[in-house]
């Protein structure tokens, strides 16, 4: 399949793209967001350096409509990021609602002008607590959405669906997926926190994986 | 219900709010967009006046990533609107990529922001010939996306879904809808061209009810 890739610059988003490349599907390009998120635009060096690794194209999307009329912790707009578990009840404040709906949907707008069959989405098992647009029924949903209004039907790619995070780290380790490069951090900052719900997650993961974590955290 | 509308401008758009309004549910504010369409901008002119008559507010959201890189003849980019039928196959060169799945997240994102309950959009039966993201299994799956993706499990309110544009003239008409504020051409002219595809299909909707049209055609 020709697909697009959705590509945050983080860990899940550049291991879901590298699996369905490894598995044969060729990769025409990927599509980023800038919505107004205070690690926008840190993340978008670290897509930038991920595309130039993989010799990718990328757009970049400006939302500015989000950091203009949304509520949420994590855009610049809003209140301090949390810190502690991914997991935990605060991480609800980082929430940006219907991000991945949005996202998805231009994705496919823009996938039905390149003539391609598919979009990549990066979204994981431990999304699932927090996110209702990580889950998998919204995920199915969306998939059918897309699928009914394109003249491609075009398919939503999630290779990580019901993978954790954990599982993301060992599959991308694999393929030589240089984690390296990717960028998690909700704050946003030079290097990584450290300290907050997703550089949490993040050194969970390779901790549990018992792969070394190449990551500088602050 | 609190209702956010999905507003043209156009005809159908503005009956389905009135019609929610109508119906007693509290139309809590508007959303528009830019698109780049030729037509985008006179439009906006009559939104404008059609939120004044109902007292409204209207958000208009610029999605310069569409004129930059979609393909279709109603944008600015593209080459002549056709005339003739609107359920003629050259028609088709007028569908923006998933227009409608892109317009209906960014909406639910700012419902949620919002706190609403829900969101109208106009589209009908007469839209299904060549819009796919139009039809009614197109508008199922994304209205259950949209209520798995949010919190407050947002719902998509598509009163016309299975009616024509003739019957959207009669229910319009019945309840005051100032349809002389509305406009429906393609070509984005002052006046309505009365050649082009949404032009012959209103003209013929107040035809076929026999409720006098108010449009002046250049």
């Amino acid at each position: 399949m020709k697909l697009i890739a959705v590509l945050s610059g983080g860990m899940d988003s550049t291991a879901a793209m590298a699996v369905c490349k490894h598995a044969g599907h060729e990769i025409i390009g990927a599509i980023t967001f800038d919505y107004g998120s205070k690690h926008n635009g840190r993340e978008f060096l670290s897509a930038l350096q991920i595309v130039n690794h993989y010799e990718l194209k990328i757009n970049r999307v400006q939302l500015d409509f989000i950091a203009d009329h949304f509520k949420s912790d994590l855009l610049k707009t809003g209140g301090e990021i949390p810190e502690g578990h991914y997991a935990d009840p605060s991480m609800k404040r980082t929430v940006v609602p219907f991000r991945n709906g949005i996202m998805l949907s231009i994705a496919a707008g823009f996938a039905e002008s390149l003539d391609a069959d598919g979009i990549i989405l990066g979204n994981h098992f431990g999304d699932h607590a927090i996110y209702p647009d990580c889950r998998e029924d919204f995920a199915k949903a969306m998939a059918q959405a897309i699928s009914l209004g394109t003249y491609k039907n075009i398919a939503l790619v999630t290779p990580f669906q019901n993978m954790t995070k954990t599982q993301i780290v060992e599959a991308g380790h694999a393929i030589g997926v240089p984690f390296a490069l990717t960028y998690s951090c909700y704050k946003g900052g030079e290097l990584h926190c450290g300290k907050c719900g997703t550089c949490v997650e993040r050194r969970e993961a390779f901790e549990q994986s018992g792969i070394n974590d190449p990551t500088e955290y602050a």
